[in-house]
């Protein structure tokens, strides 16, 4: 993409006069100058083209991802994808309604090209090569709320925000939360490897890149990478299940979910970039669902940053309690206090050069 | 929303200093300065809850759909939402790859508050009340570059684009526009309705708005107008169903889909704002599956323009040959020429002074 300098100037002018403006901001979040895009689009990444076997030779094109794209002026060398496990709502704030803005605009607003991809066979991904179906799980809404650690939920009780949750209290949030799900594309036995090889596809174009992931992208980000030299960096906000190299497994005592194995070669591949893990609060609140997955999830990535650096890795994990930080739930992305959490992870860009400026090329 | 007028007179000062400098467009597509926004978001809109028929209180959201707005600086007063029949990708162009921008970056970047949204049931939109399933549909690529009249694809031959296609002719376009459908939400019996009912809930959070709607949003267009007096102003890009008062329903010897009768005090509330309605080119194209089709399409369009009018309303039909723009399909907002077409569209909203600009409130 080329650069014109006296519009870049002009672009930082604007903004750096902005940033003066302590009244152009609201209530402190720091965040509320316009953003000024060079270029955004949308496009299908990755994808499989299925050939009729009667040999016709008409096809169908499926499987394929798909990603959005804001530069903006004056961007950072390496941009962000954010890779959701749930759906882009992880990503996307609502300022129109009252609540913050997420961190797509937040990454944009600092000066990073920022990708949201939905991976294949859902949300824009779209059309899968494999047949499927879809059944309505009453019950899904309580689970969501009490495993995403927003509180307890015990119909005919309404639900209940933990005391210190940093959840928007505006009175649609609740709903926005249970419709930031699509239908789940694990119900396909290839998800995690069709998803990090797209992944991994999708950095072919783009080139090198930061992921950041969450809950279940957690894992296939680490696979990402072990495929892809173009990972320069990864945020991962409460990876569920990690990967570790033979004989470092955690053990079946530990509880939560099956850590993954993977052989030596490719584990050492997670020791050539920086990783940032960073979990929220009420991990040890006392709900069942969050006791039977939370800790143990907690307990497995401090061990995953252990074996990373025990391999000559760059790895941290950042438990939000431990540095003051209190209430976020499994979606701190887009809760009241999101611009500290970002503040954070600004931190752990810049201490490792991740967000170096000396122009974005083409994707 | 607030606005900050020094900031305002900033971002205005950007944009007109920008559009002065030659050298920042890009071969004369008049459309490569930056976009500045003042606040960007995405938030589902209308939905259904069900709860368990057993009684255990538990519940499930679902049938929502999904809005993402970007609000310029110095915005008009009517935002403009953009209603696809296949996918979002149809708005949203990709000039990082060589390609247009999308009439989503083009009408931002001419002052319009920009809603792009995705129905219940598909893409963004999510988690469906109903069961479903899913099946790939091998032939769909060849149908599809044949319906949406790109040109010629009979296996195994190569595709062949019409010779005056207006399709970008980069290496990745004909892949892009095959990925460019979600799995059709029209098979479900109630998706006019659904979708029609959920728009008019969008428009109650956004207020009075100008829809963009194509092929088989069109109908659904109409439906929803029918509904909300929000609805100030439809362009219908090559609608596929009309609506008729009774007595007026185009004979069934004119071929085609089938038209939609709707009583007359419904038919009525049509003709009370500005419709513009436009068609591309190659409709009599000998291809077998253009004439089963387009051809009515066009005829019923321009019956229900004659409708509408003879009712008293305001609306025109463009067919862009008849005035001097070839070679565009069904796509005609992503291909080479989409900024002369917009230019079309833009007349049509000043001419009807839908394009004011005194300051878009909160959505």
């Amino acid at each position: 993409m080329r650069h014109n300098h006296f519009l870049n100037a002009l672009a930082i002018a604007l903004v750096l006069t902005q940033g003066s403006l302590a009244h152009a901001r609201n209530n402190g979040d720091g965040n509320r100058e316009s953003l000024v895009i060079e270029a955004q689009g949308g496009f299908a990444f990755d994808g499989t083209v299925i050939t009729d076997p009667a040999g016709s030779g008409k096809t169908f094109h499926c499987d394929h991802g798909y990603a959005e794209y804001q530069i903006p002026s004056n961007a950072r060398d390496l941009p962000i994808v954010m890779w959701h496990s749930t759906s882009t709502k992880t990503w996307t704030g609502d300022r129109a309604a009252g609540t913050p803005d997420g961190f797509q605009e937040i990454f944009v607003h600092r000066s990073f090209p920022v990708y949201i991809i939905d991976l294949p066979r859902q949300g824009r991904g779209g059309d899968s090569c494999l047949s499927t179906s879809f059944t309505p799980t009453i019950g899904r809404d309580q689970r969501t709320f009490e495993s995403w650690r927003q509180g307890v939920w015990a119909p005919p009780a309404p639900p209940m925000f933990f005391p210190n949750s940093q959840a928007p209290r505006t009175p649609d949030y609740l709903n926005q939360l249970l419709r930031a799900r699509y239908p789940d594309n694990e119900v396909f036995p290839d998800t995690d490897s069709l998803e990090a090889s797209s992944v991994a596809k999708l950095l072919e174009r783009i080139g090198p890149a930061i992921l950041f992931t969450h809950s279940g992208s957690g894992k296939r980000g680490w696979l990402t990478a072990i495929q892809s030299s173009n990972v320069k960096g990864i945020v991962s906000f409460e990876p569920s299940i990690e990967v570790f190299p033979p004989g470092e497994v955690p053990g079946a005592g530990t509880g939560g979910s099956a850590q993954l194995e993977v052989p030596l070669a490719d584990f050492r591949k997670l020791t050539q970039f920086p990783i940032l893990i960073v979990f929220g609060d009420n991990i040890d609140a006392q709900v069942p669902i969050i006791q039977a997955s939370w800790p143990a999830a907690l307990a497995h990535a401090r061990a995953f940053v252990a074996s990373v650096n025990s391999h000559g890795g760059n790895a941290q994990l950042i438990h939000l309690p431990d540095i003051g930080i209190f209430g976020n739930s499994h979606l701190m992305m887009l809760e009241l206090n999101n611009i500290e959490i970002a503040d954070v992870v600004s931190g752990f860009l810049r201490e490792e050069q991740l967000d170096k400026q000396e122009g974005h090329s083409a994707p």
